[in-house]
């Protein structure tokens, strides 16, 4: 294999002939009135005004644990669609919407890459429709609230010491981490702690995920606990009164936004919550409204099947009232050799043993989704510097193992790439399903927590911390008890030790702290510190960035 | 006169058949290249793409010394502009684009009122196109980019006591007024006092509106100087390499937003600058992009003429190449009566003594316009409680000083109810005009300084703290005083002391700081406490917001 570009994926991009968007809708089927252009090449969808035609099925792309290596997992499910599109497929791609913080820090985007992006990439990485600032403006505005509450009498009690809800900014900022605020004498507030969170780390990025519908989405902002009084009386938004307003300036956010494929396949991109605080997966809306319109929905979740998988499952699908028709398991042998020990720096180098001691963590994630009655399929992303017997070992090891394993090349070749996976999908998707959820909610929160750590991390049990225990007493005593787990857990390994690759073994999970997110609808289970705000590098990537004279993005990746 | 509407302003433009900005667009002669839509009613220009015919003449609408009665600015400057197209003049509206801060505080718009309004105005009061999100994200990039600078090796030696940039968000938020930053330990920044403005406050909120091409945006925002290192000497943007960044983020903000008013007269909002620590106009691209399309563009500043007026003669205009062909001095009985010392609860009642009192306002507001050579015209914009009495008492006035003077009924009427003030534009507009600065900018600071006191407020003279004669030295040390004033001033009154309302004499103002803003290109000088950051009121307009059933808007106004 010899590789035909050398271009950058902004070069390609900027190549791509687009189409006018309302091409891309009239295509896909939205009536016109259901759309709102934002630019000649983005669009958001009013869901109300989409008939309701078809219910598509729906493809899940997930991966193996991340490594540096990387595995491409945008890049194969755009890929995916064009390749099904090329079969005569009615097809649409539901994708995250990119976080403009580390878009600052780290040259690179979230659009997929090579021949297999969405476009127009450069917005989409920027400000894209507002939806991520409309998300930072409510959550702000409800801290503005909450503070001007206290310093204008506080009648609801609120002990600024027990405030759980923080500010955000799409923004990489590791000196807002902690602050205090209110400083400066008594017209300026009343001093306390605080902190800022990226905004994808905020509930409200969850909750705009989650919502069924406008009416849904105001009433889970009325739900979110903001935080307790002196008496330790959990305090909601709806105790504030301000879950309307919220709602409203949240209410063009909630519209999934309509791109393209550079093949042309229409996309939507919409909502990208954090994988482990949150749920890590594109909106419920945008995945509904896709199989409304389209026979097959392909879309992603976040970090390996361990997290967003999971959480796929037994948050967003069972939210949404559906199920996935097909899983894709994407991985590449660089990441499988670095599972087997190999360092990012010999990757190039043949390995075929490495490659086989890496191979137990694509088979325990494949094993995973084995746990939910789903038959997956393994994506092989191809590269550059793999060996005739590195894809021996491993397609062999397939199927000996009776797993279908597809190779795929969507980065170079666009959806000629992905045929031999998309031939797989449509198999799998004319085989009848049997899904089933890994607990029911009802369960107890600490049996919900051994199913994942159990059949999903393949771990032997769960260790409490006394905090957590007391955590959970509070949880049921309150009744908020009914909800799905988020594990929010190291992504570098099955295990909360993200030095231990592969697929490990005899281990247990500690559950430092379980954060209730009522908007949301789950319960957050912290195995280990979780970054909420990321910081930048000593080089950001703002240093490259400029606007070119015809005013298109320069350095930008 | 009787009220023949008992609508709100909400519900009058929500009566309103939009037209399609396509349609408006194409009246207007935007080519459609250069058109590039939000929605089906907003659409931001490319003012690249548009032709350059026109050199349309400038009407600039301002108004006496506000008063809580309100004088109808933006109301006067919509209708004016209707009733210009009822004329059958070649006519845009140039207006500012609003905060949505204080629209979650208190209640009401900045977009017209009655039948005199620009539309959608939701949208315009919402998000909009998210102008004032890209500048809130280029303007806290910057602040992370300088803290992370310092994190991670302070290169530059900037002292961390003598930051000049703060944060911003464009929310009323008094506990961000003074915070605490990177707390937490050597891995969360270094720590230091900041503090966070409104949006509308940021210094590259001035920049945007200033700047006359993306080229002179960069250049602008590479001039900004963020703070002092240790030795004292001033830190640029340019020397943080970063303002290519942050214009890449603004590039799309750079464009101005086209709507329309309810009569279907073309609009361009964009742009809404502070009108006390910045010069309070919308942006200079925005004004000159409908000097192209239009023969008459007609456009307001912020506060009375002392602030807004003031600064767009000696600011805008003078930055932007141009100047005003006329200008309108807005006011109502109500608020002369205000002048003329009657309480804001009885002012319904007759009072022509008062009003005469309150006369002298106006009077220098006029004296004022005159010192820049143009002749002005007052609008009386009329209200239910006016008397004829009363209106006789001021008609006479003017018309025994020879000052032009038109009632309007624009709120009530439309654009046909300022039929008579367009009357008398046109005769002015077919004058020629002699326009002059106040000063010149290569005048001594003290000297630019003492001309807007003397000349302008009706002032002695001016006092300067030792800090302000300290920095006003410091700015001379570096080059940096070839640059316009902007008076940071309670718009209450001509003087410094927001109490002395009418027209106070023998006074001085006492200018405590001078502030350089380089890249906006001029020097603040505040007169006193100047607010950048609003709070919330006790009982906030939020609390009554909320989303209809069919997704629009409710209890905004």
């Amino acid at each position: 294999m010899t590789l035909k570009t050398t271009l950058s994926d902004l070069e390609i991009a900027n190549k791509v002939a687009m189409k006018p968007i309302a091409e891309i809708a009239e295509a896909a089927n939205i009536p016109e009135e259901a759309l709102e252009q934002y630019g000649k090449y983005k669009a958001k969808i009013d869901h109300t005004k989409i008939p309701q035609n078809l219910e598509g099925k729906v493809v899940l792309v997930t991966a193996t644990s991340p490594t540096p290596a990387g595995e491409g997992k945008s890049t194969v499910t755009v890929g995916l669609s064009d390749a099904l599109r090329q079969l005569d497929q009615n097809v649409m791609v539901a994708l995250r919407e990119p976080s403009l913080g580390p878009v600052m820090g780290i040259k690179g985007g979230a659009t997929g890459g090579g021949y297999a992006q969405v476009v127009p990439m450069q917005d989409i990485n920027l400000h894209f429709t507002g939806d991520l600032h409309a998300i930072t403006t409510a959550n702000n505005a409800l801290s503005a609230l909450i503070d001007n509450h206290i310093h204008q009498g506080n009648e609801l009690g609120i002990d600024p010491r027990r405030i759980l809800w923080k500010r955000v900014l799409d923004m990489n900022d590791r000196s807002l981490r902690k602050v205090l605020i209110g400083l400066g004498g008594p017209t300026q507030g009343v001093p306390r702690e605080d902190g800022f969170d990226i905004t994808v780390a905020s509930e409200i990025m969850a909750i705009l995920c989650l919502a069924t519908s406008l009416e849904n989405l105001k009433e889970r902002l009325s739900r979110i606990v903001i935080g307790y009084t002196y008496e330790k009386k959990p305090v909601y938004v709806k105790d504030l009164g301000v879950e309307g307003a919220l709602t409203l300036l949240l209410k063009d956010a909630f519209k999934p936004n309509l791109v393209q494929t550079i093949e042309g396949t229409p996309a939507l991109i919409h909502g990208g919550p954090f994988a482990n605080i949150a749920h890590g997966c594109n909106s419920i809306m945008a995945t509904q409204t896709a199989r409304k319109l389209a026979d097959i929905v392909v879309t992603e979740a976040g970090f390996g099947a361990d997290l967003g998988a999971e959480k796929f499952m037994n948050i967003k699908a069972r939210q949404g009232g559906f199920a996935p028709d097909a899983v894709v398991v994407v991985t590449t042998i660089r990441a499988l050799k670095m599972h087997g020990g190999v360092a990012k720096n010999e990757l190039s180098s043949e390995n075929v043993a490495a490659l086989k001691n890496g191979i137990p963590n694509l088979e325990k994630h494949i094993d995973s989704i084995r746990q939910f009655g789903i038959e997956p399929i393994i994506a092989l992303n191809r590269f550059i510097s793999d060996t005739e017997n590195e894809l021996e070992a491993i397609i062999s090891w397939a199927h000996q193992n009776g797993i279908r394993i597809a190779r795929t090349n969507v980065w170079e070749e666009g959806g000629k790439g992905g045929l031999e996976l998309a031939n797989h999908v449509l198999e799998v998707l004319g085989q009848p399903k049997s899904f089933t959820h890994l607990y029911e909610t009802s369960d107890p929160v600490e049996k919900k927590i051994e199913a994942i750590v159990q059949r999903i991390y393949g771990g032997n049990g769960v260790q409490f911390t006394d905090k957590a225990k007391k955590q959970i007493y509070q949880i049921e005593q309150f009744g908020w008890d009914d909800l799905p787990i988020c594990m929010a857990k190291t992504q570098y390994s099955l295990s909360d030790n993200p030095n231990e690759l592969g697929r490990p073994e005899n281990f247990t999970v500690t559950v430092r702290e379980v954060i209730p997110k009522l908007g949301a609808g789950f319960l957050v289970c912290l195995t280990g510190e979780i970054m909420t705000m990321p910081g930048l590098p000593k080089k950001p990537a703002a240093l490259k960035m400029d606007v070119a004279e015809d005013g298109s993005a320069l350095g930008l990746f």
